[in-house]
C-alpha cells in the first residue's frame, strides 16, 4: 500500500497496454496526450502486433518492460481485462488503470464481470482503477495519462486543485472551464466503476500530496463512506477543504447517476447529513465547484457564522442582484456597522444603506480596496463581497487592485468577487491570484451559501454496545426491550395469555396483539384503546385473539402488549436506517398529517448526541409549538431529544437495519415522552 | 402619442443636451458612442459654452438646432433638468431623457423634485425617460444613444431581442454577456425612476415594433401593472414572448429593489401571480434571461405541458446533471415512448433508459439529429434536449450540426442543447442560429422550466360592480355584509342591545361584540361562545358590554353579531389585499397552526373563476386531506372554491383595500363553510 500513493498520483514509468498504432483511435490517446503535455518519465507502449507505436518503441507484453513500472493503463477490451491483471502483478506494478467499459454499469453480467475482476486483482495484489476509467492527470508532473478529449487543448494551467470526478467526461469538462478561468487542476483522477479504488479512498491519498490545497469530487455516489470520512478529518486536521458536487438531488438524477455507475441508491439527505458531519462541504451549481475552493483555501470551518455578509458594488443593479441571490439562500447583506461606518467615513466612502455603492467614488484601487478593509473589520459579518460592474469588462487592471489589495492586505475575513459584465481577464487575474470570484449571482450565493454551512467534523458521540438480545424476528415488545436497553423506557406490559393480565397496571390501557408476522395490527383488528379495567382486558384480548386468527389464521402470535392510554401536546415521529451510501441515520418530524404532507424532517447521522438532537428539533417547523411558539404549551423537548440519541444508538446495534417509532406521543414540559407504536427490522 | 414610438424606440434626429466638450467625461459619452457605433442621423450638442464639442459643431440652446428634433437626452446637472423641460417643449420634441440621479432615489427632497419634474413635464406635454436613466440603444440603427460603459466595444451584435432595464448598469452587463453569446439585441433601453414612461409602457411600445421578436424585462418594481398587462396580452396576439427578470425574490433585496428605485414595497408572490396570469415569463437566473429567448421566440405557451422532455446525451456525466438540476426544477426526463424507441432503432441509436446516450455513436451529425428527431416523435414529452460533451469544445461545427438540423427540420417541439465543456464558439454558432442553448444546467433548467410554466393571459373573469354600502370604517357585520353581496353568505345575525335577541336562533351560539375599533375582540372579552339559549344570550351579551366597556372604554359599540357555532372537518384562511406593484390578489392557505408554520398558501391576481379557485386549492398541501387524501373524509371544497370566487371579487370593490376570514370552516362534502371571523379594511 505504501507504493499506491506515488503509483498512482505521480507516476514516472508508465506502461499502456493495447496502445494503438493508428492515431485517430481511442487507445492512442493516452500516449498521444502524455507527449503532448510533455511527460518525461518512462512510457512504455505495449502491443504485440507492432514494434513502434507512434513513433515510439513498443513492447510485445508487458514482461518485456525493462526495469520498474509504476502504473499499467489497460486499454484493451473489455473481455481480455482480466486475463491481464496476471501480467500487471508479475511485473509487480503496484496500480492498473482500466479503460473498458461493460463492467458493473452493464447489467448482471457485467456485474459478474466486475466481481472476477477484482477477486483476481485482489488475489495478486493489484490495485485496480476503473473498470470505465478516463486515467489520471498530474499536471505539475506533466502527466497527462488519460484518453479524455480535454487534453487537445494545447496547454493547461497547472495548480493546487485536485479533482476526483466518478464521471470521466465531468473530469475533462471542469478542467475545460477552471482554465478558462485561470484555475490549475494538480490531478484529476476519473474513478469509473470504482471497482476497487474509490474517490475516498483517493481523496485520503491527496490529503498527504504537498502539491494539495484543496480536493474536488464530482460524486455520482458515495462508496466506501468510512474511507472518505477518515479522509475528510485528516483533511480538516490539514487545513485542506474537500468540496463536494453530488447527482442526486431529484429522484430521476439518483436513479441516472446510479445506473451509470452500478451503485446502490442513497437518498439525498442522507449524503447531505452524511457531507456535514464529516467537514465536507456541498456546492449544488457546477460552477460553483470551480468558484468555490479559493474560498475555502487556508481556511477552517467558520465556529459560529452570523450568515451574513458585507457588500460594496460599483453597480447598483449588479450588487441588489448578489443580495437578492444571497438572501434566497438564507444569508443576510448587513449594513455597515458602527466601526466599518468609521471606516468608511475615513475613507470618504457612502455609508448608508445595507449595500455600500461606491459607484461615485468610482473603482479606484484604494477606494475599492478601503471599502472592503472597513467592511472586513465589522464583526457581525463573515465576508466582504465586492460587486463590479464595466471596469471588470474594459479596465480588468484597474477593477481586479482594489480587490487584490484588500485580499492580500489580510483582513481576517474572505474577501470576494462578483462580476457582473461579461468579465472574462478580470475573472482569470482573480482566478490565478486565488481570490474567490464569480461570474453568476448564483453561484456566487451556492458558494458562500456551502461556506457557511460547512463545520469541522463532528465529535462522533460515543455509542456503547448495547447489551440486548433481539430475537431472528422481533414483535413490538422486543423492539420496545430493545428501545429500552439504549435508554428509551416504553412503559409497557406483556401478557403472555388472555388471561395473564398483570397486576398494577394504570387504566384505561390500550391491548395490542404481539405477532412478528403483523406489521399493520389494526387491519386485523388487533388493537383495542380504552379498556377501562382488569376484566374488560380479559374479555378484550380474548376477542383480540379470535378475531386475529380468523383474519390472520397464519401469523404467529406471541402475546399481548399492553400499554396506558396517553394523549399528549402532539406527536412526533422518530426513524432510522441503515444508508446504503452514507451509513446510519437518524430521523425526527412532526407526526400527524400535515407533517407528512411538508415532509417536514430533520436527519442527521447516527448516532447522535444531545445537543445535536436538540439542533434536529429546531429544524422541524411543525415541533415550533411544542417550544411555546405563539404561546401555545411548551412540551417535554428534552425528552423527546433523548428519545432521539437513545434511537441513534442504533447504529451500534449492527443487526439492525431500519426502525421506527410513530407516534412517540410528546406531553407537556417535565412529563415526558410515549411510545405509542414502534418496530424494529433485523437487516 | 404617436410621436412617441419613433422618438423612443428609432430617433434619427438627437440633441444632446449638456454634452461636455471633454471626452473624459460621463456627459461626454453619449456623443462619444453614438459615433463609434456608427450613428448616421443628425446630431446636436447642445453647450452654451463651447462652439464645438468633440469635434462636431454645438448650439447654445435647443432653440438654436435647426429643424426638428426627435429626442433630446438631458444631461444636466440634477438641479438644471426642471428647467429644461421647457426649451424641449418649446423645441416640440416629444421625448426626452435625464440621466442626473438626485431624484425619487434620493429621500423625501428628490421624491419632490422628481413630482415636480413630471408636473412640469406633463404641463409641457413631453414625455420623459428616467430620471436616472443610461439612455436607449437601438442596435439595428446604429443608434447608441447611452452613457453606458458597455459600449465601449468596439462592435455589438445587432438582432430581434428587446430588453428594457430598470437598472442602467444591468442593461450594459447584459447587452456584453449577451455579445459573447452571438445574441443580438434590437433595443435596449435604461428606464431608471420612471417617472412617467415605464418598462411596462415601453413593454407596449416594442410589441408593434417589427424589429423585434421578444421582450426581455429586467425589473426592480412592477410599475403600471395596467399597462404591462396590456402590453402582454398584445404581445401574446403578435406572437412575441415577454421574459422578465424581477428582484426581490428574497426580503433583503426586495428592500434593496426598491430603495434602489424609489419604488413602494411589493411581494415577490403577487409579482409571480401577475406575471403568470398576464402571460409573462419569469426567469430566476440572471443567465436565463440571455438563454431562455430562443426557446420562446415562434412559439405559444403550450396548452397542456406535459413537464417533461426527452434527452439525449454524448456524455454520461453531464447528461446525469442536466437531468437532475431539471428534476429539482420539477420536470421529468422521460424515457422514449414506443414511437420513439422505433425512430432510435431504425436509426441504429440506443433506445434504453431515461437518457439516451449516444457516446458510441459519437457526435456525427445524422446521429444526433436522427436522436433528436425520433426524441421529438414523442408525445409524452414537450421538449427535446442534446446534451453536448468534449466535442463542444474542440470541433465545434461537427457538434453543433446535428442540433442545427433538427431544429431546422421543423419538429414540432422546441429543440434545445446543454454544452458540458469551456465551448465559447459552440455556444456563440447556437446562439446566432437562434437555437436555445445553455451554459449551465441549472441556467438550462431555469429557462425550460419558466417555458413549461409559461401560459397564456388569462381571461379576466368577470367580477361586476357589487350593490352595497361599506360605511366609512366597517366593522365584523358589515364585512359580512359585504361577502353576502359577493355571494357568501355568512348566516349571522345582529343585535343592536343585549335586550334585542332574535328570533328562530339555532342554538348553541356564539356572540361577538361588533365595533369598527376593535381588531382584537377576544382580548377585550368580547367574544363568548357556546351559548345554549335565549336567556343565556341576553345575559352575555349584557357582561360583555360591561367587560369592554370597562376595557376599551374609547371604541364605539355597534351591537352584537350572533352565529351558530360551527365545527367542521378543517379551518382555512381566505384573504384579499391590493398590492402596490401587482394589484388586487387572492390568497387561500389551510388555518391553523402547522399551516401558518409552513406558509402554505396559493396567491393569484383577483379576480378568479371557479376553475382558477379550484386550481388554487388543489396547490395547498394542507388541503389535500379534504381531497380525501388517506381515506379522510372529504370536506366541501366545492364550497370553499366559491368562497374564494366571492372573496376575489373584492378586485371590483375599490374602496376595499384588504380583507380576511380567518378561519373559514370547511364541512364535509355538500355540507358548505361557515365564516367563523370576517374583516375588511376600507382604503
Amino acid at each position: 500500500m505504501n507504493a499506491l500513493a506515488p503509483a498512482l498520483l505521480n507516476p514516472r514509468r508508465i506502461a499502456l497496454v493495447g496502445a494503438s498504432a493508428d492515431p485517430t483511435r481511442l487507445t492512442a490517446r493516452a500516449q498521444v496526450y502524455l507527449r503532448r503535455h510533455g511527460f518525461d518519465g518512462a512510457l512504455y507502449p505495449v502491443n504485440p502486433r507492432a514494434e513502434t507505436v507512434l513513433g515510439e518503441r513498443a513492447y510485445p507484453t508487458l514482461a518485456d518492460v525493462p526495469g520498474p513500472v509504476d502504473l499499467a493503463y489497460l486499454l484493451l477490451g473489455t473481455e481480455h481485462v482480466e486475463g491481464a491483471i496476471a501480467d500487471v502483478a508479475a511485473k509487480g506494478i503496484p496500480v492498473a488503470a482500466i479503460l473498458a467499459d461493460g463492467f458493473a454499469e452493464a447489467g448482471p453480467e457485467g456485474q459478474a464481470r466486475q466481481a472476477r475482476l477484482l477477486a483476481t486483482a485482489r488475489a495478486a495484489g493489484v490495485r485496480i482503477l476503473g473498470p470505465n476509467s478516463m486515467g489520471l492527470i498530474n499536471l505539475n508532473a506533466r502527466t497527462a495519462c488519460s484518453v479524455n478529449a480535454a487534453l487537445e487543448a494545447e496547454s493547461l494551467p497547472a495548480g493546487r486543485l485536485a479533482l476526483v470526478s466518478q464521471s470521466g467526461s465531468m473530469l475533462g469538462a471542469i478542467m475545460a472551464r477552471g482554465a478558462a478561468r485561470g484555475l490549475g487542476f494538480s490531478h484529476l483522477i476519473s474513478t469509473g466503476n470504482e471497482a476497487d479504488l474509490t474517490a475516498s479512498e483517493i481523496a485520503g491519498l491527496l490529503v498527504d500530496d504537498p502539491q494539495v490545497d484543496a480536493i474536488l469530487l464530482f460524486l455520482e455516489a458515495i462508496r466506501r463512506a468510512d474511507l472518505l470520512a477518515e479522509a475528510a478529518r485528516r483533511a480538516h486536521a490539514a487545513g485542506k477543504p474537500i468540496i463536494a458536487f453530488k447527482l442526486g438531488r431529484s429522484s430521476f438524477g439518483a436513479e441516472l447517476a446510479n445506473s451509470h455507475t452500478g451503485a446502490l441508491a442513497g437518498s439525498d439527505a442522507a449524503a447531505d447529513a452524511f457531507f456535514r458531519a464529516n467537514g465536507i462541504a456541498r456546492v449544488t451549481m457546477i460552477e460553483a465547484l470551480l468558484e468555490a475552493p479559493a474560498l475555502f483555501i487556508g481556511r477552517k470551518p467558520l465556529a459560529a457564522p452570523k450568515r451574513a455578509v458585507s457588500v460594496m458594488t460599483t453597480t447598483g443593479g449588479g450588487g441588489a442582484m448578489a443580495v437578492d441571490a444571497l438572501g434566497v439562500a438564507g444569508i443576510e447583506t448587513r449594513a455597515p456597522d458602527a466601526v466599518a461606518v468609521e471606516g468608511l467615513k475615513a475613507a470618504g466612502l457612502p455609508h448608508h444603506g445595507r449595500m455600500i455603492d461606491v459607484t461615485l467614488a468610482g473603482t479606484r484601487a484604494d477606494k475599492v480596496k478601503a471599502a472592503l478593509s472597513a467592511l472586513s473589520a465589522d464583526p457581525h459579518t463573515d465576508l466582504a463581497l465586492s460587486v463590479i460592474g464595466s471596469s471588470a469588462q474594459f479596465r480588468p487592471a484597474d477593477a481586479v487592485a482594489g480587490i487584490l489589495g484588500a485580499a492580500q492586505a489580510g483582513l481576517g475575513k474572505p474577501v470576494a468577487a462578483f462580476l457582473v459584465p461579461q468579465a472574462d481577464v478580470s475573472l482569470r487575474m482573480l482566478g490565478e491570484a486565488g481570490i474567490p470570484a464569480f461570474r453568476t449571482p448564483e453561484s456566487c450565493a451556492d458558494a458562500i451559501r456551502a461556506f457557511l454551512d460547512w463545520q469541522a467534523p463532528r465529535a462522533v458521540p460515543e455509542a456503547p454496545a448495547v447489551a440486548h438480545a433481539l430475537p431472528a424476528r422481533p414483535d413490538e415488545a422486543d423492539a420496545r426491550r430493545l428501545f429500552g436497553a439504549l435508554g428509551l423506557e416504553t412503559g409497557i406490559a406483556v401478557m403472555a395469555t388472555p388471561e395473564a393480565v398483570p397486576e398494577g397496571l394504570r387504566y384505561p390501557v390500550a391491548l395490542k396483539i404481539l405477532s412478528p408476522d403483523l406489521a399493520h395490527k389494526t387491519e386485523v383488528g388487533g388493537v383495542a384503546l380504552n379498556i377501562a379495567d382488569a376484566a374488560a382486558l380479559k374479555l378484550a384480548a380474548r376477542e383480540m385473539l379470535a378475531r386475529v386468527a380468523a383474519r390472520a389464521p397464519d401469523a404467529t402470535i406471541t402475546g399481548f402488549l399492553v400499554q396506558p392510554m396517553a394523549k399528549g401536546l402532539a406527536e412526533a415521529i422518530l426513524g432510522f436506517r441503515r444508508d446504503p451510501e452514507s451509513g446510519p441515520v437518524v430521523l425526527v418530524g412532526a407526526g400527524g398529517v400535515m407533517a407528512e404532507l411538508h415532509r417536514d424532517t430533520a436527519l442527521r447521522c447516527a448516532p447522535v448526541g444531545l445537543e445535536e438532537a436538540r439542533a434536529m428539533i429546531a429544524e422541524v417547523k411543525g415541533l415550533k409549538p411544542l417550544a411555546g411558539w405563539r404561546g401555545l404549551p411548551k412540551g417535554d423537548l428534552e425528552a423527546l431529544a433523548a428519545a432521539i440519541v437513545a434511537v441513534a444508538r442504533l447504529a451500534a446495534v449492527q443487526e439492525v437495519s431500519e426502525a421506527e417509532i410513530n407516534p412517540l406521543i410528546v406531553h407537556a414540559e417535565g412529563q415526558g415522552v410515549t411510545v405509542a407504536d414502534a418496530w424494529v427490522v433485523r437487516g
